[in-house]
């Protein structure tokens, strides 16, 4: 089983929206587990204080490396990856979500303050994790997303029909536009394509609509469309 | 009061981790509001359905045009941004965080399923978002990062020490490596230069380590922090 498990001074954040929609179902399901881990409980004082004031001077407060080394200790004696949500990480693609999900699971480190001890990334491993370039007021919204990314992905969560093979990214494009009834809204209808009921047709309109979307919205990812290896034919 | 309305078929997801920390502090004394809107009250029919099948075949399904306008139509009527959550949208940057937290607030709509029906996009003006380059399961955790980004640096939400002046992307860098007690970790010392108290070489030195950090983990940042127009002197 996909096993995550979180470290943060906010453990009642967790489940939270995870314990609802596809990822509540399959984690009642038990297709996956989560297992929040409160970093203040391996404090070693009686003010259980995980935070100290920056060395060198300035604002905010950095989270104690002696502290979070514990509460990875406590928890993490296994090959799962440590991923440290953290502005300054590798951004996080659909990619790197696959090959998650294929694996065993997460350990997932929120922080807080102003950052954490630098020392404890190496001292543990810890991959940093960049989940947009923005800053959130700490790690936990971060890990949700990640792990909902994850999970969606997990072997019966999301029916066989929606595997997720035509959506953005996927085949390094934009998803194409979608319609539904009814057949006209306020004045505009759907694509006649759409419904003349030509399945090729409608396979090369969306191929189309995808890579102009892609073209005309992110050119990083449309040169990187254009210049990926080709599947070999078999 | 900057205002936040997010528009799901998930309103108990919200306000989740935002109830908490910083922006649920903030959200208590009054510094910002949140109101969830659930679309499914504004379905048509008794089962309140709020999708429908894709248009010209395929996996999955659309939320339906004319649910979704109704939706914002009674939420919107007024000046602020309406944000459609997505990940074929504009990657979120921090300066589109600062933009919208001088703003009123946002109305953010949360998709699900395949999608929602291209129409009403443009029929109400909606601004496609993306938190990042990979897929959730539906716009709400898009949501609340996007509102928590914003929320942290509404006036009076963070002490004055903590402005966010120094951290990652506020000058187009990432941030520098921060340290705390203990003096040694494990044999690691912390830098000398942090504890030598030179305010000057304090500065130098962190601003060569959030250089360094830039040009090797994100060549993208970096090309964009040299190529920046310089502040006029005055």
């Amino acid at each position: 089983m996909w096993r995550a498990s979180v470290l943060t001074i906010f453990p009642e954040m967790f489940p939270g929206p995870l314990g609802l929609s596809l990822a509540g179902k399959a984690l009642a399901a038990g297709l996956w587990s989560l297992d929040p881990v409160d970093i203040r409980a391996h404090a070693a004082d009686r003010h259980r204080t995980v935070d100290d004031t920056t060395a060198g001077g300035g604002p905010g407060m950095v989270m104690k490396a002696d502290v979070l080394a514990r509460a990875i200790d406590a928890t993490a004696a296994d090959s799962r990856p440590r991923l440290l949500m953290s502005p300054r990480g590798a951004p996080l693609t659909q990619a790197r979500v696959q090959a998650l999900a294929k694996g065993e699971g997460a350990v997932v480190i929120c922080g807080r303050f102003e950052g954490i001890d630098e020392r404890v990334i190496a001292a543990r491993g810890l991959e940093e994790v960049s989940v947009g370039d923005y800053v959130l007021s700490g790690g936990e919204i971060a890990a949700l997303a990640l792990i909902d990314a994850c999970v969606r992905l997990l072997p019966g969560v999301m029916g066989k029909e929606a595997s997720g093979a035509e959506e953005s990214f996927a085949g390094g494009l934009l998803e194409y536009p979608q319609y539904t009834r009814p057949a006209v809204f306020e004045g505009q209808s759907i694509p006649e394509v759409l419904t003349g009921g030509d399945h090729a047709k409608v396979a090369a309109w969306r191929r189309e609509q995808a890579e102009k979307l892609t073209r005309e919205r992110r050119p990083d990812l449309w040169a990187a469309y254009r210049n990926r290896p080709k599947a070999p034919k078999s």
